[in-house]
């Protein structure tokens, strides 16, 4: 049998841990898988003393990752410390530099450097793999690398935080606020104390980053995202969205258009009978609209420790296994230089929730100036106020009511400029709340 | 850059013709994805006078594929012929024993020689890669060979022939039977002249076969299936199964029980909720339960030319990028001998439904009949015939019933036994409909 592949894991977190478990269980059928042995070797952490349940003595430990990456004791290094510069960043580049095989779930590290990462990795003949980056337990990084080769892709979207879909499950099933449940997620551990980075789409927009350059085959351009986050998102709009036949998820969407590569993050309104609808609580999805496969869609954990040390372990495997690929599906000086399409240029439906006053006249004045700028409507839904305020001889009572258009596709450019108009008209009592839609 | 890998393609059905559309669409993505140029050099096919829309003239001209697969103008032959003996399998054979690489999609070829196809492929050196066999567009075999590596799968499920899917959806949604739905279904092309082979399950068994292999690392093992197929399945059923929170799809299911690896085929009460229900017309999906990713579910496209030959094409793609891996995932010699689980062992819910008489004390034997054989019912619907039929004082009319049980779990030769008791109590008028209940 070949030599064993030694194993240096730098992070022993939840997922750091599971892979030092999952490498041990799994002993005998990865060797019989990968054709030779894969063995942790050595480990980094910045607390030795901690107890995390597991004898680490057998296992060479460094204080230092970067250490860890230049030891002689290691062919393959897992980089699980996280966050885009700092001792992350040192330990992969030192990797790297030594020649050694890196394996890493850093989305961050990889949206802001992985075409120089991926450089380094082609120069020194060795791989860089990533599959727990973008959606934990779900192989989409495979899948687009290898499953998809002979397919153009035309659109890639997906649910890739799971706290955005917990906390909006929730606000629909429950009924309850945005802050509610932001609270009941972070008491069960599924948001952060700061949870800006993932309820604002940052957290997204790092894994939609590096899902795009695999799909089209271009550099990655995380500066190009639209990124809106779901803290805007009322249960009335989960409620108008179920009447009106979508449920609302904070998708990323990487899109190939007349004008370029469309990257975006934002809630978004789906219909109910799409696969990616029926995906509630923390799991993730990914759908991928592709000529030759037409539709192709993944569901499965986006986070935890186990899920996600599944991609790792799988990554390792590979690396075990056969001569490294390139990095981002193909050399990185054959990637293209994306095209950027402007989020003005973005064409779809919308879902635009007005607050106008309750009087007569406003719809119609609404309608018009969506008219004038030609954008088509196909559904108006108003809700009268059911308060006990004075009503005029029509039911009407001056108070503020929510007018909900459903547009047919329109540029996104004309939308706003309609909306500010509709706003100087004096109609509405509130800035507007505009998703977009996502068809199948 | 280096040699270009020269594909010979064997079968120019609509499968064949997209591949050999594809890879010259995409000639130069997977150069840059493969490091190498992927040509079509010879093709082979019955008719060489058939219009096949693109000329063919570039190609070297085989009438005999078993020629084309010893020529030395082909590196890798793609086997795209159908059938498990015959001119299918003397290519595949001449292929590997020509030192050849293999990229099928004969599911019954596989199913049947496998194991001794795998052993001559590694013998070999060569690749035998069969992503399109199963489930057609969708990455399952990557999935289960590489993405799953560090797990331990425990269940496998999955709706595997869209022609049965197919039929049970309009069946489901329109209230139709099975017979009109199969005259649909084969006036559309979704099935056969002669349909036996997939709407009595056969198609299925093959892919499951396949799967289970690759899930749980043993040799596969076809004969073990127990194959039922969907034409029993009535409009009935079908609504009974809506009012009580489920689909019926045929499934094909392995997984680890206590006594061994089960694997069967049969129409299968799935709960509407799960992903895998919201799956309607001819798409297939798998669902895999294991150990560290918990839950992956993968939907796609599993028959059409464009999706089969997406699969065959990133077969042609690995063949070209990297050493072969052997084709089971390990090599032959380290697949375990499968301990068949058999049937009658099966544990699990029941869906029953029985054509009883309507007249008093029915239910209650039947009842009386389940609890002596300690068989938990979740609940019980009966339904009263509408028919202007005469009817006793508490209306009943003795004429037959439809009565339903659904058992929580229970073993399969429990459930049989108990059955004919009921039966020789003469409470039933007709044999029993079983359904197998699959929860997620």
């Amino acid at each position: 049998m070949s030599q064993p592949l030694r194993v240096g894991v730098a992070g022993l977190g939840t997922v750091g841990m599971s892979v030092v478990r999952i490498l041990a269980r799994q002993e005998n059928a990865l060797a019989a898988r990968c054709g030779r042995p894969v063995r942790v070797t050595a480990v980094s952490s910045r607390d030795r003393s901690r107890d995390r349940g597991i004898d680490l003595r057998r296992y060479a430990w460094f204080d230092d990752p970067v250490e860890l990456a230049r030891s002689g004791e290691v062919d393959c290094v897992v980089e699980l410390i996280g966050g885009d510069e700092g001792p992350a960043r040192a330990t992969v580049e030192a990797a790297l530099a030594s020649g050694k095989h890196v394996v890493t779930a850093n989305k961050a590290l990889l949206a802001r450097h992985g075409l120089g990462l991926a450089r380094a990795a082609e120069e020194a003949g060795v791989a860089l793999a990533f599959e727990a980056s973008s959606a934990g337990g779900i192989p989409i990084v495979k899948a687009l690398r290898e499953a998809l080769a002979g397919n153009a892709v035309s659109r890639l979207y997906g649910i890739l935080n799971g706290t955005c879909n917990y906390i909006l499950s929730r606000m629909e099933l429950e009924g309850l606020s945005f802050q509610d449940c932001l609270k009941d997620a972070q008491r069960l551990g599924y948001a952060e104390a700061d949870p800006t980075f993932d309820v604002e789409g940052f957290d997204t927009a790092h894994k939609l980053a590096i899902l795009t350059s695999l799909a089209f085959g271009t550099e990655i351009d995380a500066e190009a995202i639209h990124v809106e986050g779901i803290s805007s998102i009322t249960p009335l709009d989960l409620r108008m969205a179920d009447e009106l036949g979508f449920r609302i998820k904070l998708l990323g969407v990487a899109e190939r258009t007349k004008t370029g590569i469309e990257q975006r993050v934002h809630p978004t309104m789906v219909p109910k009978s799409s696969a990616i609808a029926q995906v509630m609580g923390v799991t993730n999805a990914v759908t991928i609209d592709a000529d030759a496969v037409r539709e192709l869609t993944l569901i499965g954990p986006g986070a935890g420790g186990d899920p996600t040390a599944s991609a790792v372990v799988a990554d390792i495997a590979d690396v075990a296994s056969a001569p490294p690929r390139a990095p981002f599906g193909r050399p990185v000086d054959r990637l293209e230089k994306p095209q950027r399409a402007p989020m003005q240029r973005h064409e779809g439906g919308y879902y635009i929730r007005l607050t106008v006053h309750d009087r007569p006249g406003v719809a119609a004045g609404v309608a018009t100036r969506m008219a004038q700028a030609e954008i088509s409507l196909e559904s108006i839904l108003q809700k009268r106020a059911a308060s006990s305020a004075a009503k005029d001889p029509h039911g009407r009572s001056g108070a503020p009511v929510p007018l909900v258009l459903i547009t047919y596709a329109a540029a996104e450019a004309t939308v706003r400029e309609t909306l500010d108009r509709i706003a100087a008209d004096g109609l509405v009592s509130e800035p507007p709340q505009v998703i977009r839609i996502e068809r199948e």
